[in-house]
């Protein structure tokens, strides 16, 4: 549970400090102390000002030094190179938070980080909980408490809502809330956490978890800088019923970039941040507008059971716009079943078993529409339902929007969309909480999101195996060449092509031909080009041979090479040969990257990237996201591949993750060659580094 | 250039005839006329109703046969099974022009498919041109003459705009018009074409063109039926400066599927529709919102350059939304150059030369902002400026919003996003013509359409060199073996790996080896299988007993075989290995599709779709387009592949479009090896299926 002091002084200050508040109500930093009052606070404002006695009719003091005490939250608005003697004054006048608003810290380079990293020292040791700097500050609307700089508090009211925010960009935060307030809708809380330098928005969120004002959680992110207690939050969240619904930029590498000198965020890949938020049960959202009515779709929501939705319509040309986009996001639009269109003709209403249920707009009446409406809601052939209004929106709600009004509380997710313009049917839709959407997009967009949210995993318990454990420890701050890293794979439990290693030319190997000579060496990258290879070695004399080449090669091109022996290994075939990565992410931590082999899986990306250690279960979802493992899906009617032993590999191979000491920096299998069902897999090449 | 009588008759009517038009103000088949007086329209009106003497004040008529003569325009709106007895009465009044409502048609099945052929039948043969069935009329908002059943004429008053759309979906056209207006933008004419049976997109894309109040055309398409009308219409809104945007749905199977039953459409790959699109140079948006906001930043532009967008905002979180998508969508964000660092430092203002130019609030300033905003325009290191406004576009227009209204009109595109709702500023971008979104994807989408824009194309003149002609006439009716389709590739001027026909193993042949042996035969069409194939055959002798085996073998597996030979080919290794199509699409006809071999590429959907025939450029443009073709690019400085050998192979096979008789269904080459740099391209294997 979070801290519910440090929550009160964070989100509901009942007395809040302004250092650097100006005497002219014109100023930027007068803004906070002008919005407060605007929006009725009613708790003690302390401006802080180096020379003004008063500021808007408020006693103010020089410094927080001489300010009365009881102080609860100081939003810091001085430049940039004062910061850090506020900060001392708030620790010593023992203030619990302090939100920074000045900017000139981690988002301008090194000299900036280091000084952020002064304040962030400071604070800690002093009991300072500080949120910024590069931050807008925090607005709470039930309490009220207007306590930023935005001017979007410009505005005359400020509408409670039941969606708490937590936004790494304090003008987008600004937006949202604009945005929102423009379609008659509130957030509970929402706070800019700017650099987030001390206060992340994990913590933020595990406070919105127990906010009894907020049932949905938004995150505006640009990175994520501490993913333990976000991922803490989020299994909270879960079993609180809240969902948590995230926009992060970063899709491309221009906003990877953008990020990096905005924020001074560390930016890791977006596949491994896409992982993260799948592994905690966290749904992402790819359009702006989706933020917004996302929400309205996922309160009080359960993940779905599978991708079905079902479309009802006034307009075929405008369902189609949304259901273009439902297919090219890969939800099942599912036709109405048996049951229910005969349902509906024993009421004389009489519906096609099409993929979306057209009533035209001979069908646009208020009885007709319910009757169809209630079918596919009461019926379990779909996760969610879909309600498009064409024409009689905009100037006659009451013959398919009041429809959708009446229905609700629905029984499953209920979406909206209006083609035309159509403000009171939108704000009819609003007041009964359905999901309504501005654009076909959004639309399709918030959907996607909700059919794929997962229920938080729990990490599976994987234990790595004494054998491997040992073999890893003695490797500490090396690289495995790939005889060793099998060794380590194999005792982690991937079955691995049977190999041996030979001294000399003339040593007996046993192990069942074609086999593979290859020279092993740690002064030789390049084996091939070195003329270090040869594959297909049908038997025994050949093996000679080739291995005597090998080793007069590699000494004309490599005179100074130490040479560890030849490694020898069962040639393999399969269905496939895919790769299996283990990195560490800057971001989340460790990941498990499975992709198909080849140059060609390369140039498309195609991968599926999860957090490890993965279970069996994950690993097989993994397999099914892959395309290219089409292949082993039964492509084309060709035989299947063994997906179960991959699934296994997969598995076996990501409890890499679990090894403490030393830390595994990187790891690959390449190739992993599937064989055919019941075949089994075969580790063939790979290598593991080692931390020190 | 389009008929003025016609293009009168369909969109301004001096005389219209309601046929159907009911006597009760609340019944929708009343509406037309309602909206006709509403709206402002001075031309007569003659209500057609069969027992009514008067309908909401005006005379009817039993029947059109009753009616006075000079009606130009006859909105049907009577059951579909009366229609045909309509469109009778108005040959023999001589109306020019029909717009049918009512519906019942092809997009009810192969009845009402047949029902609608003899409707055209009878139409053409009186004269009459028809619009729909299962139309919603013509808006003509300057004339004005707002003639249609859609319930978004409910309006209190119809903006005159400068922007024609077309629509196969009735209910979307009122959808856009109800958006539209609600921005405070309007249209120049407005028309709902629905099963379009006779005048088609394509003709009345030309009235457009020909039309003195239209700037920009909108399409609304669900499929493409008259492409050759379209292409040409195309072609005189390029030479005339009307741009032409269209939304097309089908991006997906499901709503392909939909099209099909929505409006009885025939559909093709949607890949073609783009090709068709590409080469007509029209320009295809994928959000709702781009259709209203693309006009505005299209409006009097031309084709870009090259794809490079500098980037002016006052918030990097919210130009990011914007740009991350731009990045997605593949375009190039540029820094501003020192140059106009410098320009700017001159007048005290300090830029980064980061991506995008960031003022942050601080530099929200309407002298900094205007400055910034002049040099982007005036440089030449960018085609298109976008701006993205931060909080103070909500409260403080004069901030940042009023500059970019200041630089209108614009030397290159200028794009706003305000992050905020701010309905004020977006007036005044408005009234200053200034394409403004409202949510970050339809701002990308648009300006991603906007640099994908290129002037249509001039068709290439390929001839068809006579010994391929020769050849293709012997063939009528059949499919060519391997042999034959590369002699006819050959002829094209596709160069063909070197082979020969041999009638039994002892043969001499006159190759270089190695051989590949394939048994030659129309009753075998899975040689691999039926052991009809040896590969790597390295001298006469291998080449002799290979023959012999595979003749053994095919006795064996396929008795009765007809037995044309056994095919021996210099076997080709090369940098890649590409298929080369060719079909006719039936939506847009002669198609070239150009992908990666194998089974990968199939699953990626790798391939690049143009109209054929292609010149070398666009076949350059094409090897651009196929990402797996990345190898032959210089993928991770591998030596690269012959590119321009291989442009010249496709254009060359592009020709089999300019064969008449017979007519090519089909072509294939399946692979096409290319070399490296300077060794050529080789056609190994391949087919031709020509009509008879």
């Amino acid at each position: 549970m979070s801290d519910p002091t440090l929550a009160r002084a964070l989100l509901a200050p009942r007395c809040v400090a302004l250092v650097g508040a100006s005497a002219d109500p014109n100023k930027n930093t007068a803004r906070p102390q002008r919005y407060l009052r605007a929006h009725g606070y009613t708790g003690t404002i302390i401006p802080i000002n180096h020379s003004a006695k008063e500021c808007l009719g408020e006693k103010a003091y020089a410094s927080l030094d001489d300010a009365p005490s009881g102080i609860e939250h100081a939003l810091v608005m001085v430049p940039g190179k004062y910061v850090l003697g506020v900060i001392e004054q708030c620790v010593r006048k023992q203030i619990p938070v302090a939100s920074i608003y000045s900017d000139g810290f981690a988002e301008t380079g090194e000299a900036g980080r280091r000084l952020q990293e002064r304040l962030v020292a400071l604070a800690r040791a002093g009991g300072v909980r500080l949120t910024g700097p590069n931050c807008m500050g925090t607005i709470n609307t039930h309490m009220p408490c207007a306590l930023s700089i935005n001017a979007v508090l410009d505005v005359d009211r400020l509408i409670r809502g039941r969606v708490g925010l937590v936004s790494q960009s304090g003008s987008v935060m600004g937006a949202l809330l604009s945005r929102a307030q423009a379609r008659g809708m509130g957030f509970s809380k929402l706070v800019s956490v700017g650099n987030e330098c001390d206060l992340s928005v994990g913590e933020i969120t595990a406070m919105l978890v127990d906010d009894a004002d907020t049932d949905v959680i938004l995150l505006f992110l640009e990175t994520i800088r501490e993913p333990a207690l976000l991922a803490a939050a989020a299994a909270r969240a879960h079993a609180a019923g809240k969902p948590i619904v995230v926009y992060k930029l970063g899709r491309s590498e221009v906003a990877r970039e953008l990020a990096a000198s905005h924020t001074g965020a560390m930016t890791g890949s977006d596949d491994s941040a896409n992982a993260f938020f799948h592994r905690h049960g966290m749904v992402r959202v790819d359009t702006l507008e989706a933020m917004i009515e996302a929400p309205q779709l996922m309160r009080g929501a359960r993940p779905p059971k599978a991708r079905r939705i079902a479309v009802l319509t006034t307009t075929g040309g405008g369902a189609a716009t949304v259901v273009d986009n439902l297919g090219q996001l890969g939800l099942d639009v599912v036709p109405p079943t048996d049951r229910i269109v005969s349902n509906l003709a024993a009421k004389n209403i009489h519906i096609r078993k099409a993929a979306i249920t057209d009533l035209t707009m001979a069908g646009t009446r208020k009885e007709i529409f319910s009757a169809v409406l209630a079918e596919l809601l009461a019926s379990a052939h779909c996760d969610a339902v879909l309600t498009v209004v064409g024409s009689s929106a905009q100037f006659h709600p009451q013959h398919a929007v009041e429809p959708i009004v009446a229905a609700m509380p629905a029984p499953k997710p209920l979406a909206a969309f209006l083609v035309p313009d159509a403000a009171r049917s939108l704000d009819l839709l609003r007041d009964a909480g359905v999901a309504a959407f501005r654009t076909p997009e959004s639309c399709a967009d918030a959907l996607a999101a909700y059919f794929n949210w997962r229920a938080a995993a729990v990490l599976p318990t994987v234990l790595v195996p004494a054998e491997a454990a040992r073999l890893i420890a003695q490797a500490a701050g090396d690289q495995l060449n790939e005889h060793s890293a099998c060794g380590v794979f194999g005792a982690l439990g991937v079955p691995v092509a049977r190999a041996q290693v030979i001294a000399t030319p003339d040593d007996r190997v046993e192990l069942q031909f074609p086999l593979v000579a290859k020279i092993l060496s740690p002064d030789i990258l390049h084996k091939t080009e070195a003329g270090g290879v040869e594959l297909g070695l049908a038997d025994a004399a050949q093996l000679r041979s080739a291995a005597r080449r090998i080793l007069e090669r590699v000494k004309a091109t490599h005179a100074h090479a130490r040479i560890d022996g030849i490694l020898v290994q069962e040639m393999k075939k399969g269905r496939a040969e895919v790769i299996l990565g283990y990195k560490r992410d800057p971001q989340v931590g460790p990941i498990v990257v499975l992709g198909v082999g080849g140059t060609l899986a390369e140039i498309y990306r195609d991968f599926c990237v999860r957090l490890a250690p993965v279970s069996v279960a994950e690993a097989r979802e993994m397999i099914d996201e892959v395309k290219g493992l089409a292949t082993l899906r039964g492509y084309r009617r060709q035989p299947k591949g063994d997906i179960e032993a991959l699934a296994q590999a997969v598995a076996a191979f990501s409890a890499l993750a679990q090894v403490e000491r030393p830390v595994i920096a990187e790891a690959e299998i390449n190739p992993l060659v599937v064989g055919a069902e019941g075949e089994g897999v075969a580790a063939v090449d790979g290598l593991i580094v080692a931390a020190r």
